[in-house]
């Protein structure tokens, strides 16, 4: 689409892979610090690639919109999980789409739902390719399959600046449209780890976690009205403010993953950029304290945007700590007015549960606006640095024997504390146990933990694990583990998923985890909706 | 279910109704004040109400699960419309439930559905009966009808103090819920005009708005999960603050109108009683002003607990101000910490759009806190009480010839401006042409305007009408009007409901504004848990 092409396995585009000589001293310095991993396995290049003919034969009629090309096919055959990263990296792409296509404009969206029906394929609606769940790999057997990449629908058609609001398309990117917002002086503030590279329509499609701790959590509370393309017609809701008016349709669409329609633009709701910032990093000795102190905090409506709780190792992982304490990250911030005496309420309450607060942090208009990028000079810097570094680096990771991946949930702060121990305790043992690594010492895999979202009855808990991989045994080390944390995770009370998505590697644990009766509801809508389930079938549902 | 009855038609208990003597007075005083009404018409008695035979047998077999007492068959006929209490008064109740069931418990309901599905009966579930749009009246033509009243379904079952959550049967009112929850010294402050009467299986049913004027302006947003009965299994999502796991289903029962199953329970978000509070009244000569005051502090982010804008003569109608200012009710409240300077800075925002705020009232945890039917100080506090007084008011009004009715929206702030000009407009129009009133002058039909929610992208406007009734065929001229000013609201760009539900008498504005996929994919979702059609048929969807 532009000049610079996306790596097609792992993250980033191609010109950031790392060289040889890089990845040997990262090499070096993984063993080093984390006494496995360490033997470096160069990717298998796209030339080497072998990958099955596509089963579709691209249609004449219709221009450029559909592609056969091998690049194409490859780069959106597997989403970005540990296990399509492996996968990706061995050069193993066994469902590649059949055919691309690149719809400029809602007509092509439908045309290729409908040329997809008629040819008896499925349609996987294609984003970023972020997914990290199987959303976007059409293991569908001998179906054919055709991805639907939307990035060609990546404009702002439209802002109402006086409801701060925008008409977006759903294939803009996080940078995409925020360079356009920037130009009105707004921005969505919607940052999920995937902003580089997500669009807004794989968010809504997803409930994507954004940038706000509290309150605006999930994209959810951003959408404002989406347009979708549905094989019997376009689901498109009215803009409103709120409305009581049944069931709200947009709730439906959002988490639905695209077997429902693809959703192709949405009004969203923005704001002026932030003005005023009050910052502060509160360390505890205590993890129980610090989870109190995060209860009161959110349960008093103070509702920071940042207020991330990081466990000491997984503090010291990231750079923001020294692995002596646990960190609170704790920022206010508003277009409107300054933000230092809801900070200081909510560092005098982080105090009361034994917190020791730096310094705060505060900048008003006059201050200038430090880059992501930029000089690292906190807790909080440091963090937001590993937080969007983490993707390029699990490449590395993956390149030199290191399994690396996440899990995340929500709990209710009741059970947390029981929860989180067993948790972190099935996790460990399994992590050992599948690795035949050891439980303690050098060599020991790691499993850390942080708080990305808090809520007035709970909190999201957010799991990172790093583990000597089993050279070509990958996947099936990490879909054990997996298996054993998600049944702690259902046994426990938790959701398997706070906004990672279902696609179809959690869908063992969905299918526990929702309510029957609005299983078959969301089945049976489906079937009249997509009769011919061309639409991401296996997703949420069976194909 | 207490030695208490309800009214058989109108609002509130039967205590509650004026003497005949006290009805004079107000029909004087009604004539003197508007210039129209003012004759008074004694309702019907029960004794004299002739009601059909019921067309099911109640069965022996459940004990007293079902009734076809004549008092508990007519009092839950209607719901509490203009159009109900009109036809309630005259003792005209065209749909009478054949029989009422009272379950006790979750396999009572199941009972209830099981029999009516063996009968070809419909179920209307029944809660307060305080639906304003035929939620609750079963117009089946031939069909049988159960109403199913859930209040003996009203305890509060279990309280999670550590997540502020409760879990509370879908039957218990207003205030039987908040007393139950006093007692661990919380609240769900949830206080919707129907708060007396209405239950919190309704408000989930219906999506009500509630107690917050910015934020958690609907019940959706207190709900952490639901239990329902459905013909086919119970629906019960699992206790999380907050999940990304597939489309919310919990989401598609708030506001499904008993179409999809009977709610009987809910875990829902409670809090401590607020300590703090801090208010004021602010006033503006020009209503334009006003509304720019309530977007700035809305899309500032400051969230009060009360931001109601009352137009001036609404304001004087309701004894809150004396009809030379437009209004603005400011309140912040906390359990937490003070919030004078939230309110000092609402006030700032609304002072530099012209408004001028009278001293600001505070108060902290050692105030007496006032009950509401207590002292009048405030503009707020006259409000608050007119706010519950009007529905007792209405019955007042019918029973002296004035037809009084409300309907409410939601638009984005870029149209309101118009939207509100128009909506006005195009109300003033009908209501003095039906009613065959003067546009202006003594005897003119009053048609006012307040916002009861706001939000950053928009606002929720709240209509009054008060005109002369066209004895004996009232329910005509009120169609006639709302028709109107429904297809005006529709025009414009708003939501036929932004907290009073659809039932059946919002069906045809609804039916055009929800987006036709979603209306497909709901009819489906209830055919696949109610494919005998028994749950509420006629609301939201065809019967």
């Amino acid at each position: 689409m532009t000049g610079r092409r996306l790596k097609h396995w792992g993250w980033g585009f191609e010109d950031q892979a790392p060289s040889a000589t890089v990845l040997a001293e990262a090499a070096a310095g993984i063993r080093e610090r984390f006494g496995f991993g360490g033997e470096v396995r160069a990717a298998m290049p796209l030339e080497e690639v072998e990958v099955r003919a596509p089963r579709l034969r691209r249609p004449d009629a219709f221009g450029d919109l559909f592609t056969d090309e091998k690049y194409e096919r490859v780069s959106r055959a597997l989403g970005k999980a540990y296990r399509d990263i492996v996968r990706g990296h061995r050069g193993e792409f066994e469902h590649p789409p059949d055919l691309v296509a690149l719809p400029r404009d809602c007509s092509e969206v439908e045309t290729v739902l409908s040329w997809a029906e008629a040819e008896g394929a499925a349609v996987v609606p294609f984003g970023g390719g972020t997914s990290v769940v199987g959303g976007v790999e059409g293991r569908l057997g001998d179906r054919p399959v055709v991805t639907m990449d939307l990035r060609r629908l990546d404009r702002l058609v439209e802002v109402d600046p006086a409801s701060l609001a925008a008409r977006i398309e759903a294939g803009a990117t996080g940078p995409r449209l925020e360079e356009q917002l920037r130009e009105h002086g707004l921005t969505m503030r919607c940052f999920p780890q995937s902003f580089e590279y997500a669009t807004l329509g794989g968010w809504i499609a997803t409930r994507a976690g954004g940038h706000f701790a509290t309150k605006e959590t999930h994209v959810d509370d951003l959408v404002e009205s989406v347009r979708a393309v549905t094989p019997r017609g376009t689901w498109e809701s009215r803009r409103l403010p709120g409305s009581g008016a049944g069931p709200s349709p947009d709730r439906l669409l959002l988490g639905s993953e695209g077997i429902l329609g693809a959703i192709v633009e949405a009004w969203v709701r923005v704001r002026p950029r932030p003005e005023w910032k009050a910052a502060a990093t509160v360390r505890f000795e205590r993890f129980a304290d610090a989870c109190e102190a995060v209860r009161e905090i959110v349960q008093a409506g103070l509702d920071p945007a940042n207020c991330r709780l990081l466990e000491a190792v997984e503090a010291e992982m990231t750079g923001a700590g020294d692995g002596t304490s646990h960190l609170l990250l704790l920022a206010f911030e508003s277009a409107h007015h300054p933000m230092e005496a809801q900070l200081r309420l909510a560092i005098e309450a982080a105090e009361s549960h034994g917190g020791a607060a730096d310094a705060p942090r505060v900048s008003g208009p006059s201050a200038v606006d430090r880059p992501i990028d930029g000089e690292m000079q906190t807790a909080a810097d440091w963090w937001r640095g590993a937080f969007l570094l983490a993707p390029y680096l699990r490449d590395t990771f993956v390149s030199c024997g290191v399994l690396s991946e996440t899990f995340e949930t929500a709990i209710t702060w009741d059970r947390l504390e029981e929860f989180h121990a067993n948790v972190m305790e099935t996790t460990r043992r399994a992590v050992a146990e599948v690795s035949g690594a050891p439980r303690e010492g050098r060599g020991a895999p790691l499993v850390t933990c942080r708080f990305t979202h808090a809520y007035p009855d709970g909190v999201a808990p957010y799991f990172t694990v790093l583990a000597p991989a089993i050279r070509g045994g990958e996947v099936e080390q990490w879909d054990e583990i997996k298996a054993a944390v998600s049944e702690e995770l259902m046994e426990g009370g938790g959701t398997i998923t706070h906004h990672h998505a279902v696609g179809r590697d959690h869908r063992p644990w969905y299918d526990r985890q929702r309510p029957a009766p609005f299983a078959a509801a969301l089945r049976a809508a489906k079937a009249e909706l997509d009769p011919a389930a061309i639409l991401n079938p296996g997703v949420l549902l069976d194909p």
